[in-house]
Order: C-alpha cells, then structure tokens, then sequence
C-alpha cells in the first residue's frame, strides 16, 4: 500500500536517531514512524482497505501473529519505519503488512487528535498503564511528564484510577499533568518520597509509571509503590541501573518495561471518538513540510519552547 | 460487636421476605441487612475495631476464607443479616465475624454515601460490571434502571465503558440513568433490539447487564450481545427460563449470575471518597425509624413514588 | 496458496451438512474443514511459507485480527472451508490468508497426530478447557465422552485438574475416558449427580464441561456445579434450553458457549511434540481416498463401530 | 489456639537468623515458621478448628484480609513465627489468627508430605510459577536447584510447562532436577546463556526463575528469556543489583518478586492428595528433637550432605 501522508510528528526517537544512537538506521533513511494519511495504491494482497481510506500508520507494522513488539516475521522488532525502511516524515510512505498494521480513522476523530494515536499515547497506555495493571480505586505516580507519560496520566481514568500523582523537575510539565488528569503535582527533588508516602497513608502507590529513562527515575519510581505495587518502566535506558533488590525482593512488586504493541489503537480512537480523551491537547505546535526543521529544533528544545508534540503538515 | 444503627435502608429482598418468598426467614426475624453505625461493643474475638468506630455493616459477613457470598463456615451464603439472624433495621445489631466483615467509613464518605454500598452498588459493581468485564472502549447495555441496574450504569465509567445504554419501561428511570452516566436510553419495547444495534455497527454491545430477574429480560439481554459478548445477570430470578441455545452456542458468549461478595467496598469507599462516584444520587427518600412503615410503602410502590432508595434514620 | 491434502478426516459437521441442517452449503461444495499437506503452490501475498512447507490446515480461517470464530473480515464466520468455499475432503484445496491461519508442523509431530489439531484438540481445549478455565487443583466434570469430550479430558492437564470425571451413556466411550485420562467415570442416569456430588464433598465439580449438545445434557452439567463454578458447552444446540434460572442465579455460576478460534494450535503442537498430549489416540479407523464413503459410514455410525475420529490418506 | 507439634523443619531463613542478619529476632527467640501439628486447645475466637484436629501452620499468619504476606492488620508483615513471636521448633507454639491462617490436613496426606507445604512448597509454586506466569507449552528455565528451586520445578507441571531447564553448579542437585521433572540440566557457567538459547529457536525461554539470590544468577536469569517473558525472582538479595536497562527495557520483559502469601495451600494439599505432587521427595533426612543441634549442622551444610530439607519429629 501506499498512503500520502497527511499528517506527521516527530518522536524523542528521531532526536536520538540523529545523534546516531540508532546503529541500525543507515545513511538516506527517510526519518518517522507516526502519520495519518489517504490510501493512493494498494497491491494484491490488500484486502482490508481501498483506496482513498483514510487511516492511522502506527509506529509499529504487524505480521497478524504475535507480539508485535517483537514480531518475528516483520523481523524480530515491529518498529521498521523510519528505522529499518523509509518512514512516514515524506509526502508519500510504501506500508507493508498494511491489513494487519493500520487502522481506518473514523469521522468524528480530526488528524489533529489521531496522529498521537501513533505512538505516543499508546505507549502510555500500553506499557504504563497496561503493564503497570491500573485498576479502579489505584493510586499511580508518573515520574515524567513529558509526552509519554502525560499520555499515561491522560489514560488512568480508563481504569478507575483514584489518584494520580506526577512528579517532574518542570513547571509547565507539572501544570500540563494537572490540565491532563493529574490530581496532584509534585516537583521531582529529595522530598519526592516523602511527599507521595504523605498521600498514601504512608504506605506509597499502587502503581508507578516512570517515564524518563535514567537510573535515578526508575529508582525513584520504584521507591513510590507499596508491598504488591507494580513499576512500569517506559524510559528509553542508555546505562545499565543498579536496583536495591536488598530492600525491593520481600516487597512482592512487579517491574514491567517494553515497546509499545499498538494494539490499544482501536480502543483509543473509540475513547477519543466519545470524547473522554482529549487526544488534541497532545500538540502544541504546527508546522508544514516546509518548516521541517524548525520543527525539529522547536521539538529538541521542547522544554525550553513549553512544547509537548509538534503536528506537521504538508 | 454490637453496632449502633445510624442509617439503614430498605432492599428488594425484604419486600420478598414479607410476602413470604424467603422459607427461611422465621416469625418474628428483624429485617435489614445494610448499615452505617457506630461500634458500642466488641467481644475478645475483635481485634482491627474499637469501640466508638464508624463502620458500614454490609449484606455479606465473611469469614475470611473462598468466596464470601457462598461462605461454607458460614452456612453456605453470606447474607445472614435479616435472614438467618437479626438485622439492621433496628437500633442496635450483633455482628459476627466483625473483623473480616465490616469497613472502616473514611470522615470524607457520609452515612447518606456510604449507606448505598452496603448492597446496592457493590451487586451492581459486581454481579454486573465486574462479572461481565466490561473493559476501556466497551459498550454496554443495562436492562432494567431500578436501584441496581443504576449502580451498575454508575459504575461502567470504572472500567472505562465508551457507551452505556439503559433500557427500561419507565420514564423516570430512564431520565435518572442518563443522570447516573448513561449515554443513551431507550423505553423496552419490540424495537430495544433494533435501536441498540443502531448504535452498535448492527453487531451488538460488548456487555448487557441484566438487572429486572424475567425471563423475558434475560432473553433480551442476550440478544443485544455481539460476538464475544457477555451477559452479566443481576435480576433475581422466580421461574426457569428458555435460552435460544440453538442460536447463541455458536457466538462465543459468556453467561455470569450470582450474588455479591461485597468485596469492592474498599474501591467503592476510595471512588466515593474522591468524588467520582456519586453514591448520594441513590437517595430519594428519607424517614425516621419511626416512620419505617411508610418508609416500606414508598419503597414498595417506588415507580410509582419517583423513589430509587430510601435513607433510615434514628 | 494451494496445499495438496496428505490426510483429512471427518467431523460430526459434516454429517449435519449431509442431513441438510447447514442452510449455506450449497449443492456441489466439497466438504471437508480439516487437512494435514503439503504447499503446492503459492501467491504473491504469501510470505510465511513456501513452497513444499508441510502445514496444518485449521477449522478457522483467520484474517490476523480480531476474534477468528467470527472474524468480520473473513464474512463474520470463520469456518469457511467446506461451508463457504470448497474443503479439505479433496486432494487440493485453495487456502486464502494462508500467512495468518495456517501452521507448520514440526518434524517430530506426526500427520495422524497433527490432524486431530485442526478441530477436535482445539475445541475441547479452547471451548471446554479455557472457557470453563480450568485451574491447578480443580475437579472437572465432562458430559459426554466422544470425541470432543475425550479431547477436552486429554488436555485438563495442562492447566492441573485434580480430578477429572466423565459422564456418558456408552461404555465404550467411558473406558476411552478412563484411558485419556479421567480419573473416573460414571454412566449417565438418573444418580448422575449423586455420583458426582458423591466424589466432591457434596459441593459439585469447579467446571463442568457439556460436549453433547442436548438440553437434557446441558442441564445435567449446570447440576454438578459448586458455588461459583463454570459450565463450559461445546455441545452444539438445535432447540431451545430450558435452564432452572431460579436456582441458578445465586450460585455465582458462568456459561460459556461458542465456536473455536484454533488459537491455541501452537501451544497444543508443542504438547504434542514433547508427549505430553497424546492426540494419536484419536484416530480408530483408517481409510483411504477411494473408501471416503465407507469412511462416512463408519464415522456415521461412531459408538455401533467403536469409532472416535477416521484418518484419510490418499 | 495451642499445636502440638508433631512434624517440623529448618528453613534458610532460620540460617540466616542465627548469623545475626535478621535484626528484628531478639534474643531468646524460639525458631522455626513451619510444622504439622495436633491442636490442643483453643481459645472463644476460633470456630473454624477444634481441639485434636491436624493442621498444617504455615510460614505466613493470615489477619483475613489484604495480602497475607504484607498483612497491615498482623504488622507489615506475615511472617510472624520464629521473626517476632516464637516458633514451631518446639513441642507446643501458640497460633493467632488460626481461622484464618491454618489449614486442616486431610488423611491421606502424611505430616511429612504436608511439612513441605507450610513454606518451600507454596514459595516455589507462588514466587516461582504463580509470579511468573508460566502457561501451558511454556518453557521454563530454573536457576537454583535448592529446595525452593525444586520446589518451583515440581509445580511447573500445574500449568502445563512443556519443558522446564535446571540451571545449578551442584550435580547432586541437578540430578534430583531430572527427578523432580526438568526435563534439561545444565551446570551453571559461561555457557549457560549458549545451552538455553540453543533449546529455544535461540529466541530463550518464557519463564525463568531465579532461586538463589546473588547478583549474578539473577543477571543470568534475565538473560535467559525471550521478549515478552517473565522472570520470577524467588532469591533472597543481600546487595543491590546492576540490571541492563540499556538492553532489557525493549524486550518487554516482567520481573517479580517477594515473598510467599500461602494461598495456594489448598491446591497444593489437593495435588499432593491425588498423588501429583510427590511433596515427600523434598525430605532426604530425619532427625528428633533432641537431635535438633545435628539436624541444623546437617542443613547448614545442604550441598555437601546431598540434602534438601530435613523432617524434624518428637
């Protein structure tokens, strides 16, 4: 299949890609993994779209069979464009495994709110509050409150949460946590655990979602949760993390971490189509092909620029 | 323990003991098995409450041990309250099994809140909500929006439901159900099928609540499920009941019905504590001790009397 | 793709569709939903198998999403193969979405093994066992003890039953049940539920699994249920069931109904593999091509012939 | 309630104990948190037990409510004999909580089949299998052939493990392993990661557990298994430890851990009964009372005494 991209962003991923943190991507490549677009061709064996569709790329390509995180048909990681084939920052993208990967984007839902259906609220929702197994009446901690884990404060509510708490180092990030769902805001510093224990009869959370990356977030997050909690890691890790399993093994926790399956889409795009994820809040700013690169650079600063998600467009 | 009554109410059950439906109720038997009180006395055999504690006394004693509707150390069903002994309609009530039974009420829930959790919301949570598994994205039908079928819509939001539908004959409760969070509501009649699947791409909810106890509305709770579906049944039921097995064995449906544990009171307390369930909405009424016969009477004509439940006091 | 069929067999199905009770199987279709083969040929679409890969050919045929028994892609049903399109019972037969419905068999599983997997293993397995979710320590009635049935006490050991008893009217069958692995058997009567009640302290079973079809037989397992135990039907209905409602709806029962996914074809492949299963003692009686009628004969006539399943080979 | 003590054993833990590393275990303490017993008197609170019945008094006292092994209600913590009140290493112990902490041992279980129950058992089944998910056709790879580790092995079968691989430097162990039913044993060393991964499409194993409690058999445990496996850590750490995030956090990978509830006492006394847990092969020496001195040196010693756990009788 191949879909004129109508819609694109940029993910922390590509900051790292251009920085050559990613060996796999070779010179060329063809950066992004997110877009919403409109079917212009399919071959023979597409079967579950036509032409002039309008659909949801996701970041991940599905074989039909599996986990597709790691799916070993497509080859062992379900992450290939704009990583292992050309991706989704162009005006055309060739998708492959297209009737099991993309998703039809229904009226009610504008570009604006589906090209965060991409990736970015997925993995909140899949590896921060799926694998942290939110359930109703939890108290759950996000350490981070950039775009993932905003995307995991914005998505608790689908599974009762009673509190969340974030935890971050900003200020326009803490305030952007409470607009998304927040019911308490912390500054990250030395009274981090103390200020979450106070909330929590002193006991800490049930669940703590960590979503910067650094052995001191996880750390952090897995100070927060009580006997029988859950971490759900999201951070991308570049170092190896020292764990004080010393104190964590008589606790009875669970530490999950992962890539996102984007298999939650079909349940967002019907939360965001009722209105009860304002999926929108996710950009901040806009840009056109044209000012490609000034997005990217809005988008490496983003703190400095209060910027959460740029939406591009042609 | 003795508890002193503080509040109390009225459920469907006692309307049946009066006309004589329940054998083993006994002449003479005090009825009521929903409280909020105080704790005036407590034998050497409690140890987590004290005297002077502000408890909710719920439908369901539980030992301690395996499902407590069915409890075999307790006589093989937990509801023992205005059933097998005393119950809470009067000013002071014996509790055995006081320590894995009763709930400390938090200062922030009121006697008004917590009264409705004794019963009435935790069978709606879940014999329907929780049996049924209704999950993020899902939608759902409630057959019957009495006290029970209201708790159950109430509750949908938990699990993160995209669509609640009510169906009922009377106009009152159909407009209360849309208070309680109902997306939609329908009068039952010849065309309930057709209308929910008019909502349902033609296929049919993800889970139909049945909260009425005919035939006639089980039969329709399962001809709205699609596929996959579930039919959670709370409705009591008084005569055997014909399923169309020669069209449903083939849809992957799954049929769930009982009583209620009570073991969700802890999560229903947070939720009422934090202000997103509105337990207080289940109140139409309030009388005195004094006044229990009327009390009776409304309740037992409560379509007729706008009434859902009604609230004792002394 | 194009698989030349090595060995197929026949299913209760079949014979229905003989008698003419499948409206949508028209005059000349091929029968047939169960193959073991060889590609022979394949099209530009496949690409998980090539040519001369030896497969297994399931019941269902699935689009790679959603539910497979009733894949809406695949036309809301996904038993295709001799229903809608032409079957197994052939020496060719054309497979469409080959990549995500079919299986390779591992060189250490056998045809006459392999066979059983495409429909009778699964189906008791997926519609018995994982419906009525069996657990370590459970005791699980089968009524029932054809082929089907046998297939579901052949795998209650993968999820650790105690106890596993079967109910049939035929001794033949019972002496099978005994030898797959039920721990004891009872023919059918009116001290069915005595004899079970009798083995399970006066409580009843935790599953109890109906492979009949038969309102008699499915009121037989809703019997021999404890408190918050699971009927699990596979049988497949032609009227409606009477169920005594009145009883039911306190014990905190679940039914389960429906068609198989063939989803757990991989797990029952390494059973096979490793020994644990073994589904060659499935096949009784063995024909070839050219005795496909008295192959149906025999199979029509199952108990009279001492038959479970037939293998034919070209 | 009064036990007499009629069969008990050493644990590790108690090991550790007298090295001084437990510091809440005061002076004068009697040890020992496992044993099987004849009750000798009870007190008003107990109804579920009577005097002369035979029980099993497990390593984790049970308030009832919440996870009996962080149990608010008993202090933080359900281990409780032998740590903050005295033991089971003596002719009598007194037992709170007894209704719900203690189970009845039925007859055709024998004290030394059922000693193993009250803590090695439970552990390896709960924080090995239990915590680790492991499902049937999984392959499950054990570090740590001790008693817990075996423990673990032995309980793989409940949930349908279609191979389970021993890891330990000892080959007395790893030969008790092949007993217990690993189907693989592998001495622990460089090749470790090799051997596995050449038994499992090199992709690694679903489940491994990790039952030793040092740095490094933990790293090796989590080198072990596939994206989207588990690892169950049931080991004791002294010291933190350096977890590969950089490589871990994609590979969707979940680690558990903490300490054993006894909830699963009565599947295990259920399986030991119908003969699928030969529990008794954990006992490989017998001592008295008065030989407790000789028992503890024994066990202090395991690996160079060919001994697992030693059966301690008045």
């Amino acid at each position: 299949m191949v879909v004129r991209v109508d819609t694109t962003t940029i993910c922390g991923t590509d900051l790292h890609i251009l920085q050559g943190d990613v060996a796999a991507v070779t010179d060329g490549r063809i950066l992004g993994h997110e877009a919403v677009g409109t079917v212009t061709a399919i071959g023979d064996a597409v079967r579950a779209f036509a032409v002039g569709d309008r659909v949801l790329v996701p970041a991940i390509t599905q074989c039909g069979r599996g986990m597709p995180s790691h799916c070993q048909t497509v080859g062992g990681i379900g992450w290939i464009f704009g990583h292992l084939i050309d991706g989704t920052q162009a005006e055309l993208v060739r998708v492959p495994y297209a009737d099991t990967s993309l998703y039809a984007v229904p009226p009610e839902v504008t570009d604006e709110q589906a090209i965060f259906l991409a990736d970015s609220l997925p993995t909140g929702y899949e590896v921060g509050v799926l694998a942290g197994r939110v359930r109703p009446g939890d108290t759950v901690a996000v350490v981070g409150a950039g775009a993932v884990g905003l995307a995991a404060i914005l998505t608790t509510g689908l599974w009762g949460a009673a509190k969340v708490i974030a935890v971050d180092s900003d200020k326009f990030r803490l305030e952007k946590a409470l607009e998304f769902g927040a019911t308490d805001a912390f500054e990250a510093g030395p009274d981090t655990r103390a200020d979450v224990l106070g909330l929590t009869d002193g006991l800490g959370v049930d669940v703590a979602i960590e979503a910067v990356g650094y052995p001191e977030t996880l750390r952090t997050a897995a100070s927060l949760v009580r006997p029988g909690g859950r971490i759900a890691n999201i951070g991308v890790h570049g170092v190896p993390v020292e764990l004080p399993m010393q104190e964590m093994w008589i606790r009875n926790l669970t530490l999950t971490m992962g890539l996102v399956d984007t298999v939650s889409i079909p349940t967002l795009l019907k939360m965001v189509a009722s209105g009860r994820i304002p999926a929108e809040h996710m950009g901040t700013h806009r840009f056109t092909f044209g000012e490609m690169e000034e997005a990217y650079e809005v988008f490496a600063n983003a703190a400095a620029n209060s910027a959460l998600k740029v939406v591009i467009t042609p």
